[in-house]
């Protein structure tokens, strides 16, 4: 089996609705985002999916993320813009783009610091 | 699935007993420790497990660790601090102090440099 | 179970037949080379395999693949140098060098940059 990993960036604000946290606080981050792509055969390049297609469709999908307020966006699921719900968004979202029936997102991983990170495992 | 991961560090002297490695001399590192939290249901903040609390018991954990000669330690497995062992130390602890019942330890990873990591994948 | 990761690094040129790609054009990359060793029982010593063991033969595979041009390398699968069959290769040469019946290897992932890496799982 192969899996790619591509790496991407945005930047936004986000405010969380948990008890005694400081991240009821309006606040930001820098999140680094890693998405993994899995399939079992390669095609006739030698490639599981060209790398740059899917740094294209992941700028599409950072374009809906980045420098917004993630609360006022409808379509983060819940409402609740946690780094869990944030993986699992891009996740769905990268997914109706990849044009390929041999490869599948498998995990997004979104890191809102150096030292915390959610990753949203894909059911298979 | 949701997976969260949390990185900390520590530095501690160890020795190892390998016929014919310098690693039988004593020495020490920073080590650098991931620990990879798993579950399948978001709380009502719309997080696995507020990451504040995950890093307040693994600085816990840390404690114990911390600048220590680690052969020293009655409670490293074994009594051998190998970097695998670190790893299931770890695991083992911070699993003690995780209050949820949707969320268990399911992996840490202990890096004694930044090329050579040990990782303790919990049987589930 | 226990999983050793270590990680190396090489230089070297290659070029791929992809239709409208920039990567048909000759060039080169500094891959990062993580291979993955799995397996449940630790030796005599507290570890699965000894670093320096692993450090050694990775070194010898690395030394078939640094500052060559890849497409000039018969024993590359199937004479198409991506990322995706560099990792198959390393994990291939590697495996054949691990002498433990506890410790095989289970993937090995090749970064052609920062944000982009390919990772072969060997099948179990």
């Amino acid at each position: 089996m192969y899996e790619l990993k591509v790496v991407t960036r945005f930047a936004a604000a986000h405010q969380l609705r948990m008890v005694g946290s400081k991240c009821e606080n309006m606040h930001g981050h820098n999140w680094k985002i890693e998405v993994y792509i899995s399939g079992d055969r390669l095609n006739a390049g030698g490639v599981l999916v060209d790398f740059g297609e899917i740094k294209a469709h992941l700028a599409d999908v950072m374009k809906k993320l980045d420098h917004k307020f993630l609360n006022e966006l409808e379509y983060i699921p819940d409402g609740k813009p946690s780094s869990e719900n944030i993986a699992r968004f891009v996740a769905a979202e990268l997914q109706a783009k990849i044009d390929s029936a041999n490869a599948r997102v498998s995990r997004v991983a979104a890191w809102e610091s150096d030292d915390a990170c959610a990753t949203y495992v894909v059911e298979q």
